[in-house]
């Protein structure tokens, strides 16, 4: 079927392009982008290079170059770059005649495939076939075949080898560059500017269909690359393998060696082998993580698009962070923000357990670095970092945006008053507990996370004598136009959410783990007396109420005496469109115009008010909500099903899903900030959506719940979820949601829908009316 | 002597033009302004109209115009218009010749004088002599008497009346004019826009030498004119004194009629009459607040500049605000700010007790605006206005500066966080109180306003637990450049003292006068245990210690962790000359650069700190300062002299004591906000570093204190303070400090200088070596 923005599916698990838009370079890059969470690789073509944004983005290289004061992570030389020259003159996109062009992905088995028929001014035909992957077997490895076919006598030539003269968006990475031939294999090893990080880039080939007439290395100062050279009949055909490694000494000692290893391995298996090892493990993925919606096919590879996002930006093979735009690009510095554990992780707390547990063990790694930037700010125990890249040191800078109509730069506050990334930290950890049971997680690195979150939320709180209250002063909540605030809801709320539960923790660990507790406590320098202060807050810190006339809560304090105007016409105030809208003089600050929802991710992740409440809060926010931030959308659509809002909350789903597929999003550029690539936050909240909006799953103290809602644009749900060691495969339709418990789950499983409760024992099914009943 | 900026003096009373400068119209109207607390009469020629900026500015007239949201004192209709037309044309100083031009101000008599011959186009010479009064004995008239001699044969035409044409800051403040013919009288009245404040200008007539050939009345819309023609001889003169009365309806409840009576006295005493019982005012002034400086001419006119400017400026007929720029022109709404209680009130405290009770007495009626400010923002007690007019509400607007480079409006705010202005109005009324002992005005008023004070701070201030202190969160000191900052020197310092007061007069009242402390308490809403707070806060709020090692105060949580750039390198960085330097995003917000003094504040007004700790931070913060504010230099010359940096302190002196006279003020042109006017506060810092400074003046527990420190440039100083009923007359030479007790004074004063401490009985002379002995 057609999408839009020039796409095609078929069966809901491609994505296909029929045409290529020059335009549209930028974008279709991230769309078609091949990953595995070690590293990102654009969906760019093998003949291209750094103009066309050709970018291998691989995590845990962080560098800044000697010329910024970012670090980010490294776009590393480009081991796929193969150019063909057919009777002397280059293939390409942009000249020559194209035919039978299709670019397609496939989100099932993360494969993407080129074909064209290409002629040039010489008249001579050739089709074209590339596939290629990032594997998942060896997520060091990427993989190409290049295959040709000719359509009349011509001289071919192929250059093909590893591409260094990469761009980058703050600066020169490398300071050194040194191509090399090993054997059959081409290398280029390069070294960072800042850590003096050793990356190494190693490729392999191999050749079928016809021989080279000549075959000649070239080496130039940042690239090596093989000429080959065929004298092509018509009908002739060569296919190329490409392995290509890309190794670095942060995550292996002999970088080097070790590419080689991969390499030889690899091409000596060659491409079939490499990716039936690699398809394999998609093959799990999907087993646990997918979802299937009947009767739309357009919402299918929608929410199998932003499910393979939130997927390839997770990285599985070490503790480190989701990036908030994946390693789609080095936007945002390949680094977390509070989207890793509210938007990223829910897919996998609830699909694959294991990797949200490592997920949360990076926070846990991470500790020195939140310690070390409450220090730095006068506060103690653990302030997360806004921006977490791999020690957890805050990355984000004091000046980010720039001031689009004087050239000043801005100095927001997004690093040091937006405290909520730490009692968000804390609520992740607890629902993964939650979904788990996992109490050794906890004794090994959650308590400690929750102690420290504890601590600093004691040495940040402020207490107000004349009204015996605890408050926070001085926030950025969710919504990021609103800085300097006092009494952020969304912040209160999940700060005492976050000493609730560390209080809960330390109890349970004195009694079931005091040795354990011992060893922490003296680790920390803290005694048992430490949660004194913990239970003082909690009991006295202010929570802001619904208003008992409105039931809206305010989002902090004076919020609704700002001006009320609408998003639109706030919007006309613009003197530049790339404003930004927020801190210090931006049009929304003294407006109430949200960038996001923020009371509204409050009733997200707090579920203790009734139905009124969340309806006469999302009517109040909705409406003054811009929506400036790509984690808006899909809150929205929880909290509008939740509500009951059900068309409201397709709109917001199809919104959230379409960001960036069809290129829907707001702001490529604010305050002369680039702020493109793959929105993973937007991706993750796609399984939020329709998992926890549209089916209302939800755990229990002793089971899971189901409120089901299915679209009336949908014929059927299908999705699997585990909790506490229990597999569960959920099928709704506008009349039924059944639940299938796995052959081996432990024990029967209390299901609820509505007001019916069923213990769903191993290898059994469940049939519930979908409005409540048991069928 | 020449002094700068085109100006003479004489005996060091007079100031003295000889020239006219059409280029320093707005500077001269300012700086030749008669004036006596009710109303200003800017320096301004008799035949000048709006365009010339002739303004009576007259207090308790607020009113904010209809198509604006400043509230501002009006510019009333000019009873004092008078144009001769020689030969048909106007005589003018734009036009014709003018020779042996001299205008001076007698700062003695407040009398102002101008003299020239002038001769138009048709050769007819005349001579001229006007003089003029802001009567301050009668303080709602203005007298002038204007003489004109001809030395041809002329036809003279004179017209003269009242003009209501007249200019006003921010829009049109009259929305009725009615000129009326009242028997000999000529009348114009007016009514305002927002509280239809009844506004009287009557204007009565003497006229002598010669009588005209003709008498017409001229009535336009908004301004009634007497036309006089003469057929003037050579030698033939006349003379014509008009006596102006200016009354409203907030200042009685008749005030046509009073204006009518008033007027016709006035004309009947006739103008030598009115000027002696005027000047005998200005005898009494100056018998008890002249300061004289011995061998040096300029400084001697600088100091009775200043000086009465302050006086001028100062309402005595009623409990008014001094207005920032007194009633030099309508900038900063003739309003008060702390400039009233730390820059003018000295020099009443310590010369003329019973003004400044009154200037105090005008915080307790006002206690209503600052109960209703302190509201509104959610607090309680009372949060003085920045911006106090009559009845003490905030004036302040939001948006004060405009962004100059966006054309956006400026929130910031001075408004909301600059809370020192509460304690400081507590600081001084007990320095009124340490100086009169006038227990009776603490009773009647001071103790009202110290415990809504104290209120005000205990709903201000936050408690941090995990410190076991106080500390007060978003504040905006001396130093306006630094908005949002916590635990300001200089505020918590004076919270802190005002704290304590609060307890002193608490306890003492509850001793002395415990019925009126019950009834207070009971109309505040208050019981005893109220002081429990307060005692608390004195116990444990924070206050910034000088650095152990450089002796040094920060002045707020974190400023030395600013950038560390020189003023002058700063303002290279400015885009545009005119842009404001301070919050959100002015070069200043983000560098340790100063506006003002703000811990060299701290450091003039709580005396506690040795002579090392003065120079350490006068070092640190004296070359960081911009002197962006005219309050800057006084203090800087006054903790120079402290700390022994005499050439600094004098430099200063004349920086601030010619900052309106010599037209240096640094920034006429704000954030796109007009500031000019008479820099009241500037003026009553000159009596505070020539008498608290140079004379080291400073009240003890049971005597005065003396700390000489004649600069080198004055070979002696003169003054008398007045303290606890005691006057003294000081003088101070390069050897000696003398001292002479007043006939009338209860018993002996102690008096220190150095170690010696010798009581001064009434009408005897104690004389002190100038280092400290006795002589």
């Amino acid at each position: 079927m057609e999408l839009q923005n020039n796409l095609h599916t078929e069966d809901g698990w491609q994505i296909i392009e029929r045409a290529f838009d020059p335009e549209q370079l930028v974008t279709t890059g991230s769309n078609f982008m091949l990953g595995n969470g070690y590293l990102g690789y654009r969906g760019t073509f093998a003949e291209w290079e750094a103009e066309q944004y050709v970018a291998c983005i691989v995590t845990d290289t962080w560098d800044t170059a000697a010329d910024s004061t970012w670090r980010e992570l490294c776009n590393v030389p480009n081991g796929l770059f193969t150019r063909a020259l057919v009777a002397g003159e280059p293939l390409s996109a942009f000249t020559g005649e194209t035919r039978d062009y299709e670019r397609r992905l496939d989100l099932r088995t993360g494969l993407s495939t080129r074909c064209a028929t290409w002629s040039g001014a010489a008249g001579k035909s050739i089709t074209l076939k590339v596939e290629k992957f990032a594997s998942y077997d060896e997520v060091q490895l990427v993989v190409m075949r290049y295959h040709l076919e000719a359509h009349a006598d011509t001289e071919l030539i192929l250059l093909t080898g590893i591409d260094g003269q990469v761009w980058s968006l703050n600066g020169e990475h490398f300071r050194v560059y040194e191509p090399a031939v090993e054997g059959a294999l081409l290398r280029l090893s390069t070294r960072t500017v800042e850590f003096d990080t050793q990356i190494e880039v190693v490729e392999g080939l191999r050749l079928t269909g016809k021989a080279p007439v000549r075959t000649t290395i070239r080496q130039e100062e940042r690239r090596i690359l093989r000429e080959l050279r065929f004298r092509m009949r018509a009908g002739d055909a060569i296919t190329l393998e490409k392995v290509v490694a890309i190794t670095h000494s942060n995550q292996c000692d002999a970088p080097r060696a070790e590419a080689l290893a991969l390499v030889t391995r690899g091409v000596a298996a060659g491409f079939e082998a490499l990716y039936a090892a690699h398809r394999a493990h998609w093959d799990a993925i999907w087993a646990v993580s997918d979802i299937e919606i009947g009767g739309n096919l357009e919402a299918q590879v929608l929410a199998r698009f932003n499910l393979y996002h939130n997927i390839i930006a997770t990285p599985t093979h070490d503790k480190l962070p989701i990036g908030a735009r994946g390693l789609s690009c080095q936007v945002y510095q390949g680094a977390a923000f509070w989207d890793q554990e509210i938007f990223n992780l829910p897919m996998f707390l609830y699909t694959q357990p294991e990797v949200a547990r490592q997920i949360l063990e990076y926070r846990h790694v991470t500790l020195p670095g939140a310690r070390k930037k409450a220090r730095d700010l006068g506060y103690y125990g653990a302030f997360y970092a806004w921006t977490s890249g791999k020690t957890g040191e805050e990355l984000f800078p004091d000046y980010f945006f720039t001031d689009v109509l004087t050239g000043r730069p801005i100095h927001n506050h997004f690093n040091s008053w937006q405290i909520h990334i730490s009692p968000d930290i804390v609520y992740a950890v607890w629902q993964y507990y939650e979904a788990t049971g996992d109490w050794d997680f906890i004794v090994q690195a959650g308590a400690e996370i929750a102690f420290e979150v504890a601590q600093f939320l004691v040495s940040h709180v402020y207490f107000k004598k004349d009204k015996n209250r605890y408050e926070f002063i001085r926030l950025l909540g969710p919504d990021e136009y609103h800085e300097n605030v006092d009494n952020n809801a969304y912040t209160n709320y999940m700060a005492h959410y976050a000493l609730e539960r560390a209080l809960l923790i330390f109890e349970r660990l004195a009694e079931e783990n005091p040795a354990a507790l011992e060893v922490l406590l003296a680790r920390l320098g803290l005694d048992a007396s430490v949660t004194a202060a913990w239970q003082d807050i909690v009991e006295l810190l202010y929570l802001p109420q619904p208003d008992p006339e409105t039931g809206v809560i305010e989002q902090c304090d004076g919020f609704f005496k700002l001006e009320d105007v609408t998003p639109a016409e706030l919007r006309k105030r613009l003197i530049h469109p790339e404003e930004y809208w927020g801190w210090p003089n931006g049009i929304a600050v003294e407006a109430q115009v949200l960038k996001q929802a923020d009371v509204l991710q409050l009733l997200a992740q707090i579920p203790r008010w009734p139905v009124e409440i969340l309806r006469a809060n999302y009517d109040y926010y909705e409406p003054r909500t811009e929506h400036g931030s790509s984690l808006s959308p899909s809150v929205h659509a929880l909290i509008a099903t939740k509500a009951g809002l059900y068309d409201e909350a397709y709109r917001y789903f199809m919104e959230a899903a379409t960001i960036d597929l069809y290129n829907m999003s707001k702001k490529v550029m604010s305050g002369g900030s680039f702020l493109g690539g793959i929105h993973t936050a937007a991706a993750g909240g796609v399984w939020i959506m329709i998992v926890q909006g549209m089916a209302g799953f939800a755990v229990t103290e002793t089971g899971v719940r189901f409120a089901p809602a299915l679209p009336a644009q949908w014929e059927a749900l299908r999705f699997s979820v585990r909790v506490r060691g229990h597999a569960l495969a959920v099928e709704i339709t506008a009349e039924a949601l059944t639940v299938r418990a796995g052959e081996e789950n432990p024990g029967a499983l209390p299901v609820t829908v509505g007001e019916e409760t069923v213990a769903v024992a191993a290898g059994e099914t469940a049939t519930f009316r979908s409005d409540g009943g048991v069928k």
